[in-house]
């Protein structure tokens, strides 16, 4: 058998059409494309005709994510490209990828196979620079609050109270928890604090947000930065920083324009984790993609449980969106892995590790049906499934009620979803709508989601927890959305109880109020804001060669 | 008196040209050109022709900087417009500003009036992300030193000798001495360390003089990071993230490409500042400018101590390149302030001032001409200067033999700088050269420079120099070339010794390898290799529109 092409082979072997003409086929205006290089472009808001937006909304989320991996990016590359093959007008909307995980475990993460985004080095190495942007704003604010502090601290703030992180888009567990200010009188004031990876800083949701310039600016200035000694907020605006912080963002808030390897017209844009951050691409490329497209196929991170609540519970009750459909990615190996099947045996029949397994896409595809929108399970074939794997697949959607089509997207492109295609067609619906009311109170919400979504029995709160509880009803912030950090790898916020478990608690430790973004982010279990790098870190494969040909992407 | 335009208003109300059309003025291959959007572009080092290098280049550099300003970036986009005014085929190669004085004191750095570089709000704000990408580059490598050591530490790397410091593009004091890697054993070891602006940091002096992207590649493998428990360096190499890094890279080091208000073609490509790092643009730049134009102005920044110095010794030494001209910036106000004279009464006649301060001017000079270059000194004229002032500057330039010329470039772009550029034509020479031989040793070297550049006695080393001294022998790094952290206000290590200081001790703190730029960092006096900000900083009054205009850079 001859070895597969990487990634980043397919990618560089594909003729990219010039995004001037992807830009044309997608109805956006000459004069609103701003072009980096032949192949990238952003697109200027502010010289767009008035809002559209007739097309279709096509989620795209998966089952619970394990380290055989499911393909969902790749699936919704090859289901827009489908889309296309059969003449309608699609688009997809996508995350920008985070360079940390590149340089981490992922090494890319633009699609696969046949089914990418391209050009797919630039997409994963800086991109646009949206990344670099929403970092020298956060940081740019950081470097402000020690600024006030060091020059009178006019506005009294308690320096054991500055709640604003620094963040930088990099794996790097030593910067979980620093002191700054070190080196006597001239250099600060010594103080705990920590870095986020930028994609899951507050700047990044703001930027996902964000309806426009304005909204972005408002905002910004709404940015909890830290408390008085009275306990009052300071916010970005108290210390005059709004201006700043929206100019450092003036390009960052135009969705940036690539195409798939099947030419469909691709926004890829902002980039928050689902795990610890509320895990959708922007508000603004969204409805850009909807005003210009029939069809958009649009991603959440992770599962049902994460990602895919967020969608409903934050993006799209803020930004008044429908989903007319949502397509659970699921895989043969991951069922069985789910199923309790050894990684090192996952291409070995076992119809009852699938059985047991099956459990945990049951429960996603459930969940979907809670938010009033149609479940459509892709399945994404690998070679080592079986045939008996796949007729119980069928089977059991049979038995089950739910729509289920196989693709084979990474192999064969947009080719290999045209049935997923037609079932995503067959099934749209109307009227998708959020879980809870957050009216209700922080606490309500979390216990609506542990209970119905991760089916937990009951709530834990830290000691820590209770105190944020009561800075966010003293603030008049308790009735804010919640943007729960869980493990992506259970629906409890315990990563090893895979499956579908039922009868735990979940812990939650720590509440922060994101009053810019216009949520409460919710830490439970171990999760971490800042992810650490491998033994072997993907940064070691990669390499570039004397003619700037990358190599080590995948 | 009706208000003077802001610079940024002045920039927004000039229609550009498109950067295509800019580029085939310059000689650029459209087929190497990568446009970011339609003013700006990046020019693919990899797709020009064969090195032709015919042109001449004329640096600009001033004499000692004062807070009432000199103008030297305006003076050398004046004196550029007025060659091409001239019909000469001209070109700028400058430095790209740095976001933390943007939002610190200095508020943009493009010039000035109608002597700007455009489009002045996206050089000033990320431009084409060139310093993202050398922070994302240093802390990548900065995460992967502390995952190594977090996994095992294979290579025996002594916690306490990580010389490695992270940077960001931001003025933050707070940022100097860290302690990272907090909060447990899963969270890294803890260690204290820094951050350095990115503008000092030594990826940026790998990018301003690497020579091509395998010279960037090779200088990147040799960056040290640490030392190992037996006292051998680790390099990047060591670690395997070369390739990694130079991936980071392979859009930085293209040279960017925009226009100045009279239309010259201006790469403006790498940006150390010259007190705490080299202070020159890219070497890449200023050769890809000298192959397509017959004049080259470019910058070194401060004075003749600092970025002239630089530029001679390290930057022209290592690359080869003549000098056939050094203009140095002076203004009446300055050398009046450098005569004594207090700030608030600068705009009042004093020839005793004047004559104080003028010994500043011919220390500049005289140090030129220890390069085997040919100084002119280009008086940029203010609205204050008076008739006897200016008398007295053209007496003294006769008295003295120095070639010097008034200009106004602020008010009048190259038509105020036309005499000058004749007389800049009228002088130009060849055969400049560095001032010491590094093979003599870096205490040599610096003896050589404290003595014959700055005028001081001698040169005192603290304790951990000496130590450092030891270090650099060990490892065979006692003959590259010295790049001297100082004080930009004085030729002595101490900011308040204006005018020409004589008699005084340079006082060497700290010695820094650099083996991936290729020189040794020397620290003096009280430097910081990343700034503060002021009590009130620019940021408090940049502001965006929502049409997307920005306001408050000047």
């Amino acid at each position: 058998m001859t070895q597969p092409l990487t990634d980043v082979a397919i990618a560089q072997a594909h003729t990219l059409e010039p995004i001037t003409e992807i830009a044309l086929r997608a109805g956006i205006p000459p004069e609103a494309l701003i072009t980096f290089g032949p192949h990238k472009a952003k697109v200027d808001i502010t010289r767009l005709p008035e809002r559209r937006e007739a097309g279709k909304l096509v989620l795209v989320t998966g089952m619970s994510p394990t380290p055989a991996g499911e393909g969902k990016s790749t699936v919704l590359i090859g289901l827009a490209d489908a889309m296309t093959r059969r003449g309608l007008n699609a688009a997809a909307a996508l995350r920008e990828p985070s360079q940390g995980p590149v340089m981490g475990i992922k090494g890319g993460a633009a699609g696969g196979g046949y089914s990418q985004i391209v050009p797919m080095e630039d997409i994963n190495l800086h991109f646009t620079g949206d990344f670099h942007a929403i970092a020298a704003a956060t940081n740019t604010l950081a470097a402000i609050v020690d600024n006030h502090v060091q020059h009178g601290n006019a506005l009294g703030i308690d320096v054991r109270r500055i709640v604003w992180q620094r963040c930088l888009d990099v794996n790097d567990r030593s910067l979980r928890g620093v002191i700054t200010g070190l080196g006597g009188t001239a250099h600060g004031t010594p103080r705990e604090t920590g870095f986020t990876i930028t994609a899951a800083s507050e700047i990044m949701a703001v930027l996902c947000l964000a309806s426009d310039l304005e909204d972005l600016k408002a905002r910004l200035g709404r940015l909890t930065v830290a408390f008085t000694f009275d306990g009052a907020p300071v916010t970005a605006d108290d210390l005059g920083a709004t201006g700043a912080l929206a100019a450092l963002m003036k390009e960052a808030i135009n969705p940036n324009l690539v195409q798939t390897l099947g030419g469909t017209p691709a926004y890829v844009h902002g980039g928050p984790f689902a795990n610890i951050a509320h895990g959708c691409n922007s508000l603004i490329a969204t409805r850009v993609a909807l005003d210009h497209a029939d069809i958009v196929l649009t991603e959440a991170g992770f599962g049902s449980d994460l990602g895919a609540e967020k969608f409903f519970d934050i993006k799209a009750r803020h930004g008044g969106l429908d989903v007319a459909g949502v397509v659970v990615v699921a895989t043969i190996r991951s069922l069985k892995y789910n199923g309790g099947m050894a990684r090192t045996d996952l291409t070995t029949e076992s119809l009852d590790h699938l059985r047991e397994g099956v459990k945990n896409l049951a429960r996603h595809v459930a969940n979907i049906q809670q938010f009033g929108a149609t479940p459509i399970v892709a399945l994404n074939l690998f070679t080592s499934d079986t045939e008996a794997e796949r007729e119980f697949m069928r089977a059991w959607a049979r038995d089950y009620h739910v729509a289920l089509e196989e693709c084979e997207v990474w192999a064969r492109g947009g080719a290999g979803a045209e049935k997923l295609a037609q079932v995503v067609l067959d099934n749209l619906s109307k009227g998708s709508s959020p879980l809870y009311d957050p009216r209700r109170g922080v606490e309500a919400s979390i216990e609506a989601l542990a209970k119905r979504i991760y089916r937990a029995d009951k709530v834990e709160y830290a000691p820590k927890a209770l105190k944020d509880l009561a800075v966010l009803r003293e603030n008049g912030w308790d009735e804010l959305p919640v943007c729960i950090s869980k493990t992506q790898y259970s629906f409890s916020d315990e990563p090893t109880a895979l499956g579908a478990p039922t009868g735990h608690t979940l812990h939650v430790r720590e509440l922060i109020p994101r009053t810019g973004a216009g949520f409460i982010v919710v830490l439970t279990g171990a999760v971490m804001t800042m992810p650490g790098l491998p033994a072997r870190p993907a940064a070691e494969g990669i390499d570039i060669g004397a003619d700037g040909k990358i190599s080590g992407l995948f």
